[in-house]
């Protein structure tokens, strides 16, 4: 049931995700006959531009979906956990950028770079991975292909754009006030973030990562489909609008030269090889910021263990880190003819 | 020849290292007779605050240390390279902070916490490590000590203070320019700063690693005297004026749980386990800015090995990462009855 033109939803539309959401499907072309943009009720009748126009925010319900293909969902994990269901139920496939159907069996996590295949067993519900993840498994699987990473320790640089549209106006908010002399107003972080770096990003679990560490653990196993692959995080937000940076240290079974590794990523879907030190040439948010690929440099060989490289990967992690990668999900799964619900009440029961 | 009143030159007094030097000795009552100032011709005759009243900078040449004690340089690698030896030569001892002198056979290379038994064998020039460094081998010893390090992965967010005064107004102006909608001016980095991350600090050597990735792998073998501890380093620069913060990823010989790490740095001298994830209790820069010690937090184990830990460590790069060190070793000079050189035309030759 392919079709030339679908309903798309948008649900979480006036979200910093959702937003580019609707400009990444008018800058794909995607195959559209209509969008529409959905948020709670307080945004209902608001205004967001689409295709040179604007569209009006309906209001979220569970009898949203009838008549609708596909909705990509940037809402957060609540609101996902409660409406994507109805969603299914009305024959609507969700591709969800929250958290909360990451680990669920049912749902394939995809980076369609990684595996689009995986898309072929969904249920009505295809999670997103989180963005921290999505860059880092599209520069690794292509060496992990090739060597077989068995531990990557990774230390991330994370923009506040991740939080949101109110982190964004508050790194600004605090950045004037304290060049105005003014004590700076701490509300969307538990501590200032202008001129700073906080070692939290989402709650603390018991074993005193955050979730976000565990994120970039549990899911980096699920894209990749190999438990075998390590992954100890440390998630660090800094005081960066748009685009996250990720040093990365990577342990493979079979020695990989920094040469090597540059000629596999420059081969691999998604990745811009940006690596050149004598023309002070490697990532940096000011690059990705606004770019689909996900960049890698600063590869080199590290010499405390028999086969290890160290990497720096930045991308967009608005873009490629979320709404790009839900665009791009959507795009297989109508290429593969896969916007089909086989038990419309899966996820009600 | 332990002196109750000593004669102290601070030398680069008018840059933000050196003008801290003043204030360290200052706070900390160094036991100086005079303490004069030293910096280029161009700054000759400015006026740099002291003990509630302000000091004249003289012009630093090779005629400055004729009855000078201890002389503090912070005034750039190649200043200190040729100055040093006249003041050596003047049977004035050296602490310097620039990196020429570092890896030199001669001279010791000290953290007072980790290594002021080195100082012994000075022959009139003491390094100061680097700033970076510092701060982690003062939370490393302590664990090496409990359990052999084996490897280390550090991963660091420096702020643009340990570049210099410059670079701290480059950060000011350009958040400025930005925020009124001008093209930021781009001088002392080779990228913008702000709002953005920066994966060079120094230059490239052969091997693609930054001279200041190196100078931790090299420096912490020197420090904590056992070439045994591998370290592989990425270095980053981060939007933030003052306070370094790293992730560091350690492996060891014998088993430490997160509990014990944490009792061993307790009891550390110059640490301060700041590291309770329920109370959102973790380092950050705002809170290390203008402290003597090191703060340790998000200790954890490492799941993907055997014996790894996890850690966050931050220090105020311009104190403890620079000056406060610097007057540390000048302390310990004093007290070890340690102020004399041995040969004077040792680094004249």
């Amino acid at each position: 049931m392919s079709k030339e033109r679908l309903v798309v939803a948008v649900c979480g539309a006036t979200g910093a995700v959702g937003r580019e959401m609707l400009n990444t499907l008018e800058q794909r072309e995607f195959p559209a006959a209509e969008v529409i943009p959905f948020a709670s009720a307080r945004s209902a009748g608001n205004k967001v531009p689409f295709m040179g126009g604007e569209l009006t925010v309906r209001e979220l319900t569970e009898e949203s979906f009838r008549g609708v293909d596909i909705a990509l969902f940037s809402a957060g994990g609540s609101t996902s956990e409660k409406f994507a269901p109805h969603a299914v139920q009305a024959g609507c496939v969700v591709v969800d950028n929250s958290s909360a159907w990451r680990m669920d069996e049912r749902c394939p996590l995809v980076v369609p770079e990684v595996n689009a295949h995986a898309l072929a067993a969904h249920n009505g519900i295809i999670a997103n991975p989180n963005c921290s993840t999505i860059q880092m498994v599209v520069a690794l699987k292509p060496l992990h292909d090739a060597a077989r990473i068995t531990r990557v320790v990774v230390s991330t640089y994370q923009a506040v754009s991740g939080t949101g549209q109110k982190a964004i106006d508050e790194l600004e908010k605090q950045v004037r006030q304290m060049f105005n002399m003014q004590e700076p107003d701490v509300a969307v972080y538990p501590h200032r973030i202008a001129f700073n770096c906080l070692p939290q990003i989402d709650v603390f679990m018991d074993n005193d990562y955050t979730k976000e560490e565990m994120k970039m653990v549990l899911e980096t196993v699920k894209i990749m489909e190999d438990p075998s692959v390590k992954v100890t995080a440390t998630c660090v937000r800094v005081p960066v609008f748009y685009g996250h940076s990720e040093s990365v240290n990577i342990e493979t079974e079979r020695k990989l030269s920094a040469k090597e590794a540059r000629a596999i990523l420059a081969q691999a879907p998604g990745v811009r090889v940006y690596d050149n030190p004598a023309q002070k040439m490697y990532p940096m948010p000011t690059d990705a910021a606004g770019e689909d690929d996900t960049f890698v440099g600063r590869i080199r060989e590290d010499e405390t263990i028999a086969n290890g490289l160290n990497m720096w990967i930045v991308s967009d992690n608005i873009r490629k880190g979320a709404a790009l990668n839900a665009v791009q999900i959507a795009e297989a799964l109508v290429e593969r003819d896969l916007l089909r619900v086989r038990d419309p009440q899966l996820f009600l029961r």
